[in-house]
């Protein structure tokens, strides 16, 4: 199985509704595949400008390195410079902080990866969760 | 009026359904607001995992030059240097070919830009305009 | 299915062999997932230092595209600004020639992409295909 | 003696089966030549999809500054912005942590390097160890 669009705008969708029950500031979601590449994104209103980068960064970290954003920032407190080199790597483009959160089959493949900004880093990654758990999938944060 | 998310949605949805009534190939389609900033872009599925930056880039140089796909295209066949020049101010991110098209108000104020790829780029321009007329915004393609 | 090492392997042992078999200059063949990303790469002795790249990119594009060497460089004959500009997205990586085949599976969805380089483009391609084909997959040239 | 393709299939062979042996996380393994080119690479089924890049900026660092991992690492722990500048100097490529291994002759001479990533860093020298001891040659971690 890999995630699809369908899929793709059921975590929006759920992740999206859960910064609105929790009253989170206006979030952005976006949804990669197994490669990095995007399906799908949405930028809520009132949301700054630069979001797309953010939420892309976490989710593309976390697909590239295998690794939710959780332990990318222990790895940055630990070794700020690996990340760094990491993001030399990866053209900057990796933002190694909660929000990224690795989508699962049952089987624990790798199916992608969702990344929310707008928030606290720890509010962002609930509603990524909860936008992967709403798709039936499993979140891996 | 600035262009919001549901209006995003609205063009996207419709672009889609466009490409599905034409038999197109996989479309995507992405929505930038006037700063030239992603709002929302989804890939159909079996579209190739570059089309993130082909819409984005059509859309982008629509947004960042006022001039939508066919104007740059034929600019970049008179002056291929000057389209080149453009992508190094702009770091390579504009694609100068139609499906990058305006999104205006009824007073002629640029909202953002609409990207689709996919198919030819002539089809992709009907699918980009077919969504924002849905969304009851003025198309400049 | 993916393409696994296992058959990635396959498809580069094919490929120096047909390239010894038809006398060609030493070659180097890359195997990437549908993702893009390298899974095997290996550069005969006597290639120049720079095959890699070259390799890659010919697949790369093959990939993020979704459109063999052979189409791209038909598109970057008729629009060289065009392919320019695909690169300026794709941060310079995509060589437009033939030598990029991709891999499909019975079905047609794309598995991944292979690049050879170092004879011609037309028998890095032969090359290319023959590596597929001996792996019980589809190659599109 | 230069590295040639036979000896680098000999190292990634024996990196692979030392992790293998050691119930190691799949790894990826690069080995480069005396001038920091690829010889070649193999990615394990269930690595991440970003792995080329960190592996070969494992080798890349410790050809082009003649310095293993291992020093890289004790280097950017004192003087983070002396490893920061490396990699402006080389275009982000570097990777300065264990797992980047110098390939020596017996006189001395560096033919090239090893990198190794998926485990820890100190596990991913021992693969890449073992892989250049495999082929008869020395390692310099």
């Amino acid at each position: 199985m890999a995630l699809n669009l369908r899929k793709a705008r059921q975590i929006i969708k759920a992740a999206m509704n859960k910064g609105a029950e929790l009253q989170l500031k206006p979030l952005s979601v976006i949804v990669l595949d197994a490669g990095g590449h995007p399906i799908a994104f949405e930028r809520s209103d009132g949301a700054s400008p630069g979001r797309y980068g953010i939420a892309h960064g976490k989710a593309y970290g976390a697909v590239m390195l295998g690794m939710a954003g959780q332990a990318q920032m222990a790895r940055a407190e630990q070794q700020a410079y690996f990340m760094a080199a990491v993001n030399g790597v990866f053209g900057g483009a990796v933002v190694p902080v909660p929000g990224g959160v690795l989508v699962r089959d049952a089987k624990g493949t790798v199916l992608g990866a969702v990344g929310v900004t707008g928030d606290t880093s720890d509010n962002d990654e609930l509603a990524a969760v909860a936008g992967i758990e709403a798709a039936k999938l499993i979140a891996d944060a």
